[in-house]
């Protein structure tokens, strides 16, 4: 018999399944390795920025009064005593009417206080010593980039959970950061289970199909920011299966099957979950691809039953299971970014359910545009290679129009947002009050 | 003396670079080990998909003659002769009012032409015979997904130098890329030069600062696609680093120095480029920051002198470099994306010269919005970690007020775009000119 199971809402779904995000432990790697982890910890400034008063410009490092009366029509010469190198010093006393060439970066002599670029003096050779001629008046101060202008020591400069961009690794070889702490990736077990999988490098048979699944969500982990593992094909004898998937959760912090959870008599992960003792927070979520996912929790470890269809263990990934590995990697803002764009093609198909629909985003002069990508049949994977949203379209609608404006799910976006922010607030509320 | 340089349009300094761009070569690597690289050649069907006549819902195989007279007020009675579970087939022959029970993604029986969903038919026991009560007519075709509907073999599903993403993936898995053809990466060495640089493990001293050049070169490498090498800091000395630069020349695909190409009397990266015989392709740029870029060829091989700061360095590295990265992973679209945005903030700066500023790119109701991070001085490095896009601000005119459209180019971009549709017509016309 067709077993029934009572939809909830995708975002109590997401409350329900946010109730276990935790936080994963630290560790260390060299600064060369960091591009691509999370910041462990905060990233602080161990010294202001600059660090020294120092030159923005090449030019001549000048004492401001010495130009006091300097003007096109009155023009004042100043012996140039030296030269400063980047990352060099000039130790010796800088007197009345005297400068020091400088170069970009390089410290400004102590007691000079201005800089005049190469391009604003002219310089002249006066009974063989180096002069130049200024021509207005500099204050004290001009040119001269401060001590801790652009950052003061001790300042966070980044949150712990950022994604480590190029800009993060410039900050954290700034600030001395040889090993970098970086948040410890949860490591995701992939089971497949389902008799129609070949595996992906046998030939095609008559009724099956290869196993794509796993390989997109290994794939998706990594996205996500966790280290995926694959445990292979499970058996389809209950025992052996229960076996595997127990055996598996202790080796891992996250544990995603996918297939065998369609409606229908060859299901029996619930009967697994059931039989572990796993507190199953929901089996069915009304939306469209993904209907039939489930997720339990055993003690503290999320068990994610994906579908077996490739679009719906897409969508049923990015929704549920990202935001807890963007957790795990401290992340404060773990959920995927929704924003609005314009629809860039009609979408008629009837739709009684909360549908996700892989989309492509473009921009169209300043404007986001986002367009299905091919038939969106929750079997079809052709089209998968070009998704970069999930296109929200709300139930109760009979199909959308170009042009209409809609809700997208960035997929590829690092900056993320928080629960708070994306869940709709009656669901939230339902969300805590179902467990008050 | 200060050296004088001939500054060139940003365009045609493309341009120039653009055409000693060359693809590289193509290895393997197991599926599991692909996300994150750029297919080397085209990713092809090797069977249709689906890959035969299939159930796209749990339900009933019929023959839909049999309902031709059904109607809600004259039900028909079918009888199920048998189950179909994903995978497995059903060969014995389905004959006059019989049907099958099937699962999603199940084959369709031979002599069967619909699919009856789960939820339309009432089942009911009839004399110990299992049968469904259809009240409606059903059409050949109804609810079958055909093979071949989604994609035909042979079909061409994304081409060679596309970022490989969990779809494209679920792509290889499908079509059974058990080992994937990807685009080998540049091997992209990295010098820093500069006397002011202490390494990044070392106490800040007077004068001097952290090297984060080299670093941050390296993640933005690692983010185009290249494979970076960090040779550490060179030499100051003439001879030593001469001797360097064409040694680790030799080593790499492609060469980057950071550092040491400032306007001043301590630049003497330009005569290395001399003694090696290298083609400068040009030696100062008519933007900011990073005027000083210096860009030569060696016997097929470029050179990227790029400025020793950070934010001419990133600029630098994104307009130059980037491009012949992605070209040598066979990418067709090699340029970073330039799109329209609605400036986020006033940036009052005059602007004698075509200006890159790093900003964030954020969303406003659907609409692309454009914030300069930080202030921008190309000393200053706080502000990169929230940079993913260069805004670019043309020369000629008194700044500019929140609320202008201007174009961004697009950091974290997968799609990318041609020069073609990228570069000033004028530039493009100059460039060739100036080759022809």
């Amino acid at each position: 018999m067709v077993e029934r199971r009572k939809p909830i809402k995708v975002d109590e779904a997401i409350i329900r399944v946010m109730e276990y995000a935790e936080a994963g432990s630290v560790q260390h790697v060299p600064i060369e390795e960091s591009y691509g982890h999370f910041l462990g910890e905060d990233l602080v400034a161990d010294h202001p920025v600059p660090p020294f008063d120092r030159s923005p410009y090449d030019g001549f490092a000048i004492r401001s009064t010495d130009t006091a009366t300097a003007a096109s029509n009155n023009p004042v010469l100043v012996e140039v005593i030296g030269e400063i190198g980047a990352g060099s010093l000039f130790e010796q006393p800088v007197g009345r009417m005297q400068a020091v060439r400088i170069m970009t970066g390089a410290q400004i002599p102590e007691t000079c206080d201005a800089v005049v670029m190469f391009e604003s003096v002219k310089e002249m050779d006066v009974d063989g010593k180096k002069m130049i001629r200024v021509k207005r008046r500099f204050k004290a101060g001009d040119n001269v980039s401060f001590t801790g202008e652009d950052t003061n020591q001790g300042e966070i400069l980044a949150y712990k959970g950022t994604s480590i961009n190029p800009g993060i690794v410039a900050l954290l070889a700034t600030f001395g950061y040889k090993n970098v702490p970086v948040s410890k990736k949860p490591k995701v077990g992939i089971i497949a289970t389902g008799s129609e999988l070949l595996e992906v490098d046998q030939e095609i048979q008559p009724g099956k199909i290869r196993n794509s699944n796993a390989y997109m969500v290994y794939a998706q982990v990594e996205r996500a920011g966790g280290e995926p593992v694959y445990f292979g094909q499970f058996s389809d004898d209950f025992e052996t299966c229960f076996e595997q998937v127990t055996d598996t959760l202790e080796k891992v912090d996250i544990l995603i099957t996918t297939g065998g959870v369609s409606v229908g008599d060859y299901d029996y992960l619930p009967d697994i979950y059931e039989k572990m003792n796993a507190n199953v927070l929901f089996n069915k979520v009304g939306m469209r691809p993904g209907s039939v996912t489930t997720v339990a929790e055993k003690e503290g470890k999320l068990l994610f039953g994906l579908s077996g269809n490739p679009s719906a263990c897409y969508v049923g990934f990015e929704l549920f299971t990202r935001p807890i590995i963007r957790t795990f990697l401290h992340a404060s803002r773990p959920i995927s970014k929704k924003e609005i764009a314009i629809l860039g093609a009609d979408f008629p198909k009837p739709n009684p359910f909360d549908r996700f629909v892989r989309g492509s985003l473009s921009y169209t002069h300043g404007k986001l545009v986002a367009t299905p990508v091919g038939l969106d049949k929750s079997s079809v994977v052709s089209s998968l290679g070009e998704a970069n949203i999930l296109i929200v379209l709300p139930s109760g609608t009979r199909g959308y129009k170009q042009g209409m404006e809609v809700s997208v799910i960035l997929l590829e976006d690092q900056e993320g947002a928080t629960l708070e922010a994306v869940v709709d607030k009656e669901g939230m509320k339902k969300g805590s009050m179902s467990h008050g």
